[in-house]
């Protein structure tokens, strides 16, 4: 499957993390620290930003839903179809909630997705 | 979102690479070597199973469809839902191959679910 510019649409995991993250005005804003993957759905659910932190100590990650990254063969990186604002003001989490099974991932999956405004289709 | 068995369903993808892979008679025969994702339908595409290799020089990949591997928390790795025997006989490819461009990654993806017999919904 390719992209309407012709790429790959396919890519390896391990070539996403740490990825360096810009916003639509092409600022380097942080990097991908992980992927959130749905197994029983098959889906790519989140992109785990960060957005700095001391040395990563009490990082918080910025859980992204995956469709609003693009890749950016020019900056070779992900541009996020968001502002800077908006996503310092948005829901952050521990890395290892993002996975919990405490109610909190299922919280976090509604909070993110409607704080951008993404729709889901399953 | 939660398995049947209560569990999460949801993986941080750094942590699948190098988990170990078991037949479903509980073997070991190999491990997640990464996992190819179709950026455009936000799907998991492949889990790229290493069965071996002389120090990873040349080796090939087995491209699985996704949803074939089970979580065992028993095991501690992956039930991949074939015989050992199928999966030696089925196609395999380069790492660098699953993501290319030139028709290889069509050709494989449709030989691979084919020769597994697993649909897709995409």
């Amino acid at each position: 499957m390719t992209t309407p510019s012709g790429h790959t649409s396919a890519i390896l995991a391990s070539r996403v993390k740490g990825t360096n993250v810009y916003n639509p005005t092409g600022d380097k804003i942080g990097h991908v620290e992980d992927i959130v993957l749905d197994k029983e759905s098959n889906r790519i659910m989140f992109a785990a930003l960060g957005f700095g932190g001391f040395l990563g100590m009490g990082e918080k990650f910025h859980p992204v839903p995956w469709s609003m990254l693009s890749y950016s063969k020019d900056k070779g990186g992900y541009v996020v179809q968001a502002s800077t604002d908006v996503l310092k003001s948005a829901p952050t989490s521990d890395l290892s909630d993002l996975t919990k099974n405490d109610g909190k991932l299922g919280d976090l999956r509604e909070t993110s997705y409607a704080y951008y405004k993404v729709g889901r289709d399953w």
